[in-house]
Order: structure tokens, then sequence, then C-alpha cells
């Protein structure tokens, strides 16, 4: 399914799609779901950012100057930011549209690809510190962990990163971060009580741009997030979600440095 | 050219476009340019969002739960965020394309608008605070100032400007926040060194999304910003702009309640 680190670039009708990503990157995740719904083939660039930070090294930096994960390159042309390359994809492959026809709804889809970012993944990324953050660099001193964080390229997320690192996240930052993803879901629970889907009957980039963040819920022990008996709606939308071929067909991608 | 408030809707080709917004908010204005390089006809509900504070009047904040401006009705329906308001016009009203036609360029557009959000209005709003904010509210004493920031109802913003009322923005925030500023006007001058306007060859919502930043710097005489001898493309951009009809119009727009 997934194509080995240096093969030939693969041409798609003519096209050649290349995707630098992490395999077990959120952001990364939202597009291989995007590319397996519309059954594109691609070429993988596995990108190591927490190991090797391949993301900090020049090549890298000259496709995406913030450093992050997922880039996408397009016959030589390069896209960034996981949303608006799920809309770059939508527009430029549209035999399997991944949008509503209707351009309310469409407008009700961006609001959720907006509310991916600025809330969920802002606050997720709070809340991974303590439990997933901290233990991976437990083998780092102090100095060497901040050396690492200085390196970020991106100045604002540098500056949050080092206040975390100086600060730590406390208690009132989680309470906080919490409450902003319970009223998040909230916000979810009750569109899909009138809808099948996050941007009415059929399924879109909405979906498909909250989906990898429930995972994240589930992998940071968020239990009352994901609680489903409270928020059945989302519930019966995450049974649907994961038994798609595009889900189990992005989460099969495993770590090829291994 | 602007339409009294009350007058009964205004029917344009069957369609009821009504905009919530408030005479000198720059979100506010990006809309207002957009509809007039479309040509349409829309009804004014004038939002008074510094006296007041119709914005966190119940009525208000059911259509537009974080109580900001502006927000869009189109035929009954609530479009909210200014960067999904420009979109969903060109959506929905295509005569007058304000998108690129490549979907490359399209994507471009949209880090443009992106970054109109999460990098200028972000730091225009820290450096405003200082300029602007504290002299309009100094007939205030601390209390009734904090009990204002209490209403706002979206938590985060909430939480941010009663940290800002209790700290105040320190001049080390103010050049963090210029220093942003400047990155973002160097990535801007860069692009344009290539291109007429922002995503390419034609006038696009990137343009619409990032002018009124830039009346913004001028109103808080950050005068290094603007210094158009330092960046002679935005300075050339920024002419042709200011001379559009749209922009004039849209500025035309006063203070209904003076």
């Amino acid at each position: 399914m997934f194509l080995v680190e240096l093969v030939p670039a693969i041409q798609m009708g003519g096209h050649l799609l290349r995707l630098y990503h992490f395999w077990s990157s959120t952001c990364s995740r939202k597009v291989r779901i995007c590319l397996a719904e519309k059954k594109l083939e691609w070429e993988s660039r596995h990108v190591d950012i927490v190991n090797n930070r391949d993301n900090l090294k020049m090549w890298y930096l000259n496709l995406n100057s913030n450093g992050v994960v997922p880039t996408l390159e397009h016959d030589g042309r390069i896209v960034i930011e996981s949303n608006i390359i799920l809309e770059y994809l939508d527009d430029s492959f549209p035999d399997t549209r991944l949008k509503p026809n209707d351009s309310f709804q469409i407008s009700k889809m961006r609001l959720w690809l907006d509310r991916a970012e600025t809330v969920v993944h802002k606050y997720v990324n709070v809340l991974s510190w303590n439990r997933r953050h901290i233990p991976r660099m437990k083998h780092l001193s102090h100095e060497q962990h901040l050396k690492i964080l200085e390196q970020i390229p991106n100045a604002e997320t540098r500056m949050v990163r080092i206040k975390r690192l100086e600060h730590g996240v406390l208690d009132t930052d989680e309470d906080f971060a919490k409450a902003r993803l319970s009223e998040f879901m909230d916000a979810m629970e009750e569109e899909l009580n009138g809808n099948t889907w996050l941007a009415g009957d059929n399924f879109s980039l909405a979906d498909i741009a909250i989906a990898p963040f429930i995972e994240r819920f589930e992998a940071n022990n968020l239990d009352d997030l994901i609680n489903f008996k409270k928020r059945p709606k989302i519930g019966s939308w995450w049974e649907k979600l994961i038994s798609r071929e595009s889900f189990r067909t992005a989460y099969a991608f495993k770590n090829p440095d291994d």
C-alpha cells in the first residue's frame, strides 16, 4: 500500500504527488485520510520529527519554513498547512468530491477546519505535554531539551514551548484546555444531532480534519472527552469513521525507520 | 451608498444580504471591500462594539456566539469568521471572481488569509492595547474595565484580555509583536517582488484580507512597518489597493450612531 523511500517519482495521471509526513503526526494523518478517500497514489517521504528531527534540517526548512509536517509536493509545487493541503487536494482532484455542494454547507465545513486547528490542535498540544512529550524527552537534561526547543524556527511556537519547559504545564492550564475541548465536543454533538456528518449529509473534509484528534483524545487518556455515553452522536459518527477504508489505510502507515 | 438601519429587507436577485458590522472594525472592512468588489447590495446592521457593546447582547450572541463582528446573514443563514465570509461570498456570487483560477494559486491565497488572522490580526491586537484600547477606556475604573472584559463570551479571548489588564502589555511583548509583523511584511514584499497581487496576477481575497491591517499599522503609528522606502513593492501594491473603488467604498462607511 505504501511506497518505500527513494522509489522513483510516481506519476499519477501525469502528476507527481509526494507527501513529507511523520507516521503518527495528527496533521499527517489528516492528509493521508484525504489521499486515501480520493484513491490517489503518492510517494512517501517520511520525516522523522522525534529522533532525527529531520524537520529542522535545512533541506526541509527550504520546503516548509515552519519546520512542521506535513508538506505536499505536487509536480514540484509546494503546499503547506494541513487544512490548506486538504482543500488543495479537493480542488485539484475533484472526481471524488469531499466538499458539500451548497456554499452554506461549505462555509460550515470551513468553520470545522478552522476549529480543528485553532481550538482542538492547540489544546490537545497543551494536554500532551505532560502525558507524552515529557516522558519521551526524559533521557535529556534540561539544557539538552532547551537546545532542541531553541531550534524551532517559528518564533511563536518556540516561545510557547520554551515557556512550557521553564514553567511546566500546570493543573490550571490543563483544566482550561480540557474545558475548551469539552465545549468543542458539545458543539460537535449538537451538530451531529441533526446531521450524519459534520457538514451535512455527506462525508467531507470537516470529518477528515477532526477525526485524527479524537484518536489523540484516546491516546492521551482524556476519558471524559471520549465518553460516548455522554455524547452518543459523536460515538456513532466515530464508529462510522473508523470503519472507513481511508481511515484504516491512513493509520496502517507505521514508522518505516523502526 | 449605505442603507440606514431598519429599512425593509433588500432583495438582491432574490437574495437578502445583511451584514452585522462595526464601522471601524478591521474584519468588517474586509467584508465590506469584498461586497463592494462584487457590487452586491446589502443591508447594514451596525453593531456598536465600543459604547453600547451590542456585540455582547443576547440577540447578537444568538447569531455569533463569540460576540465578534462581522456576521453575515444571507437569506436567514448565518455565516461567521471574516475569512469564511469572504470565501462564502465568492462561492455564492461567483460572477466577479475573487479567487485565482489555478488550485495552487488558490492555496497560496488561503495561506495569506490564514496569516491575516493567525499572525497579523493577533499581533496588531497586542500593539493596539496601549496605543488605542487603554486611552479609549481611560474613563473607566479598573473594576469597571474588568467587568466589561469578564463579559467576553469566548473563554480564550477573555483570558488573554484580562491578563493584559492585570499585567499590561510590556515592551518585550510589543517588541515580539513588532518582530512578527516585520517578518510578515518581509514575506509580503518577497511575494510581491514576483507578482502584481498576493496570489498571482489578479486581485483576490488575499489582497482583501490583508489590506485593512496595513491601514491599522498606519493608525497605530507603526512607522517602521509602513516605511515603503524599505519595502517598495508593498508600497506600490498599497497605492493600487487604496485607489480601488471597493476600498474607498468600504472606508466611506462612517459611524451611523455618531
